[in-house]
């Protein structure tokens, strides 16, 4: 039934070995495979062996792309507030891309100079779902969630100090939108979002 | 363009007088009107008004559901684990149900008696899109996202006692959720559940 | 040195007879007396004394405001998100217009409908100093802050349910504001906001 | 009257020598010691003085396992939800195994495949007694509980990130298990879990 | 399986008609009917139907006990820290009862005066498992478990003010327990620690 | 109309690369450039460029300071509890000069040795306005406050171990000044007090 | 080995016949009881047993007060930082008077008037140990343990609102005093305050 | 009036520039200097200069204890739950032996083997104050209070893993014990502890 669905490993933990024979068995059968929150040197080795794989250092994703169709009905915008929220971001870029969407990245639109959002209006209220990743104050969801009727995932990333918590003040803005339609996924859970979002881009 | 939207009042906080007047004023142009957290005072107040207007007294919510419309393109589920978790389920019920979806039912189904799930089995992988509700631990959503690959919306309940921190436990559980299909909305917002899995059976 | 300072009195878990006292002594040789989280009770008794009291039983407040010079130099803004914020934002509002302001009240500007603060722009921009009072996620001063820059007094309040946390999420978003003109008083103390707003328009 | 018992050291925060020299003291008269949450020096070390010291780096316990007469009555399974669980399953093995038990391992059947759980279903309603080993959102325990009868001792693991907060999501939601028959021993104490389980089998 | 369980029912959030509906129709086929957290309305309305029904209004425990044999092997003791935790060690001793259990009560036995708890040595030596009830700093499960080798469970009850925070001093104090043959249930589950402590009883 | 404002870049979690990239478009249209959070490779790379950058090691701050208009109406005041607390202090010294204001240093005025704090009280009564940066138990705000009429911004410290929990205990103390001209900014957020103090110091 | 030490009941959660009970035991055998968070009911009834018995409703504390005798060998003070943190204050008071204390009383010296605490410095500094009430940012103990060179046991009262916490804000910036000679009792505990202040005066 | 008190460094924070300079100039006019949380940088630079200096690298702490004159009146015990609550505890020590006292030490007499601690009655009944030092649960210092009749210093050590949250558990115990002679300082505040005991041995 999961026709396009790639397999994933979630790396963290995992020796280098480990994820090589999980990624090795499942590539037998699986066109696609994506490996979240692993390393250079598993992203080297599994290189050596598979070409064709690319890996993103900035989030330490790896992903083993062959099967390219498109599955995704619409266009999927994965939104971010600052900078530093990018690792999380791209990991939801390259998990919904990977799972057949075309993404459309809109970076560094956070709330405080809100013009910037603004100033891509027309693409945002073209997507057909929205990734929003945002950490500190976790504002964004509640803004673009205002401003479109589609289903907005929010991402809260523990980037920020003090208060924060390590993403808790932006988990608990999240949750506490204002907005109707937004859901929320774990802190810096870039993969949750981009995966609940492609889901919901095949409906 | 969000036609077929119900207009929302969230009556928690506001007087009758403010809810009627707030109600009065959508009805003129609206079809259909969704007031949660209310009472029987502003119940009896907007069915002398309304006769159409339903109350369903467990979770508070008041209806005034004229254009019944269907927009849902198909089966929207609302599970929940126990009995005592029936007014959240109940408020996403009627949200869903007002946006135009037909609800399937599955109440009762707690992983500590996982049979009762599995008896429900066609009735879960048939769904389009799922809301769970779950007090406690909160494990509901993870054993029903395991067994679906449509999105799951949970909905942690502040059903329980002690350690359950008024519903903190489920909703860290959820957000901790294995299953990459689910994500989640405020503690025991059911309304927010119903909304969002409505937008998604819209797609 | 404090000089067109109102006296203050913090009603709560006073009985009347001790508030009572206190600002029988207090107007003895002050202007202005200002009660704060008091009651009915309290103001039948003080306008008994006092016709010239006013009452704010939406927040509690009670006002002796003999002496009305402005000391504001320019526009105080008081702006809040949601209806239920109105008590919080009224509590500001009275006490600096108590402290000789000319305060500007705009309500029910929240960020998940950020159209409406827009509608309001010149309004906020004209301001010398702001208070903003928002429950649920708090990021209403953050997308203020961001559209002005003069000084933002964030008042979280405790509106909200769930993982709100009694308005630790609010808080701890303001906190975090990416904003760099804001700083945040207690949860619930739109006196604190008013207040501190208050010191800096007399500069 | 505790025979049978190993001697333990608790190694976090001992040095090298206290370690050896405790464990000295008590193999003079003990037949069995366990060491937990060791390192490779001590282990090379012992090995050294006690050629039959086992070993196991994944989860830093050591173990001198003279004396191998079993005690526990029947069966006694280990669970665990994901192979990140594993180390904190492995210390509750090899203490109750060392503790005279012969036990069942069961692992990689987190509650989001719960196939895998199901068909396992015969070996976990033969065992006498049960030690769950789950991180993230920690619902194994529930789903374990709710089919068999015997006590389940569940032991939450740090496993996870985000709002998994270093293990309190698992140990929450363990604790408001809607199984009857569950209690939980501390964050990733896989040694308690393992003994009172032994305890129990001795019954 | 499960010959000589009572059924139980979670008085808490249920209706009274709800409750006698589900008591009637356990009692068609169970002989021993427990309802926890219920109330005196409850209580009359089912002694009108089973005169045999008794009701505990100290911890709102009621119990239709009709098959009294004994499945315990041995002693269970129920021990108390001070009078105000009476009542989750009531629920504690209803619910073994009513599981077949010869059950040892030992109250006001707290550690500061630990003398007390000495008195009673024989009697806590001699229990095959003992469940131990303490709100405030939860310390007395760490010293029964250490006078004993039978497994403790620990229920923290919320008895206590300001930093016992609702139960979380003693429900942490007991996760920490430096006793390895302790393990934890919820804060005031009276009914878990009865329940579990009745299972390994059986055994 | 913000005329000599600095503009600002928050150097914690962007590479040596991009904070170069950044701050040298900003030069060459903005005066004054500061750069929070950053390290000896980035200084030593800015100054190679810019040979008036003066850097900051004990705080992590770089600045070039061009245009030395002063902006600020009257003494600004910073003030800090410890030595441990000169880091915070420093970062809001470093952006209350940087933003035009002649600033006044006062150090190791912690409420444990009051007298230290009245032996400079003409200078803190000389203030227009107060940054107050403590750790630990974050008194000093309100005995600051307590003495002068013009608004504190509050700076919690991370300064401390144990209780202080990473400068929750500073935090909470501060929000809950009995002091009404007291309002408070993120913990270690010395930047941020120095600006709302810097803004507040126009008027 | 105790002589002179009251008997104390702690009346929350006892039953008026429980307390009276109790009371009537411990009164055949000793000359001093305390009962502390009790209420009218018990006093009255306790009144007309014995007519000496004395009731404070301000903290619920009643006391039979027979032998008089001095144990403290040096003045006691109590102070408190507000008006609402008096009954934490008296029964601090109420406790040290029973033990045979010489209390010397100041109220309503709360660091942010600090004046008044300097106004009461020779009667603070005569006393030979302190107990310190207040609430809020809970900085009293800390101005007070500066200023004298004796014991200081702080007690946190939850006196506030908002992110006061219901007392954790004063209790953790109490425990993180930088003043050396403060420790800590629970929150509203001016009992335990008293208490160990008398046990420390006796010496 | 501070006869006989040693001045003390807080090293943590602070070069060891800092400290030997400040050192420097406290021992031109002091005896005795204790300097807490260095290490043996500032160790070798200090016995290069003041040979009497003695390091204390268990728990870093560093005194010159030149004046031993005994200020105790009594003995004063330090006693600790286990092996690695030793630093924490000899802090204490070495703070209350600068501070002119003879100090009993009791170490390794958890309550879990409360035999240990009753085989030391009679030199724990001789002391005149006690500090009592445990981590995990913190029961330690409620089992000695209630032997004792005089007044309990309680430090919570850091010792655990998962829910004992860096002391929390231990801290939140010991606030909420049932002995009433029992008083707290901050977790890990071996130095607070000892200081607090040789304040009240003096009196
Ligand atoms: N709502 C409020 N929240 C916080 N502080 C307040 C509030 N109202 C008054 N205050 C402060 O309380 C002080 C008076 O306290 P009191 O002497 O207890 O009446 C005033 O000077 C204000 O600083
Ligand atoms: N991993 C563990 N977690 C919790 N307690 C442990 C662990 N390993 C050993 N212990 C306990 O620590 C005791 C030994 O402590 P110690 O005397 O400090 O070595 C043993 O009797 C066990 O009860
Ligand atoms: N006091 C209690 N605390 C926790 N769980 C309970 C309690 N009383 C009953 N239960 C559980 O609740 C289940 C019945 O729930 P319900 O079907 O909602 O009545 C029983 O099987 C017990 O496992
Ligand atoms: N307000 C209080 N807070 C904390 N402990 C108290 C308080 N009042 C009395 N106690 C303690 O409670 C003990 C009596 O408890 P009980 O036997 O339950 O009445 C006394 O010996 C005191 O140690
Ligand atoms: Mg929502
Ligand atoms: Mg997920
Ligand atoms: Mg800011
Ligand atoms: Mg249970
Ligand atoms: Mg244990
Ligand atoms: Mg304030
Ligand atoms: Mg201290
Ligand atoms: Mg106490």
């Amino acid at each position: 039934i999961r026709t396009g669905m790639p397999e994933v490993i979630f790396g963290k933990g995992k020796t280098t070995e480990q994820i090589l024979g999980i990624a090795e068995r499942l590539l037998e059968r699986a066109s696609n495979v994506l490996v979240t929150r692993t390393n250079e040197e598993v992203a080297g080795r599994m290189k050596a062996l598979y070409p064709e794989a690319e890996y993103f250092p900035a989030c330490g994703a790896l992903r083993v792309w062959r099967d390219r169709t498109m599955h995704g009905k619409g266009p999927l915008a994965v939104i971010s507030a600052g900078t530093t929220d990018m690792p999380v971001a791209l990991e939801a870029v390259v998990t919904a891309e990977v799972m057949g969407n075309d993404v459309d990245q809109i970076h560094d639109v956070g709330v405080a100079g809100i013009h910037r959002l603004f100033g891509n209006l027309d693409r945002i209220t073209k997507a057909r779902v929205i990734v929003v990743c945002a950490g500190m104050e976790g504002a964004l969801p509640s803004a673009v969630g205002g401003l479109v009727s589609c289903p907005v995932i929010a991402v809260p990333t523990s980037v920020g100090y003090g208060a924060s918590f390590h993403g808790l003040a932006a988990l608990l803005g999240m949750l506490n939108s204002c907005a109707s339609n937004v859901s929320v996924v774990n802190i810096d859970n870039g993969f949750g979002g981009g995966y609940v979002a492609s889901l919901i881009n095949r409906l």
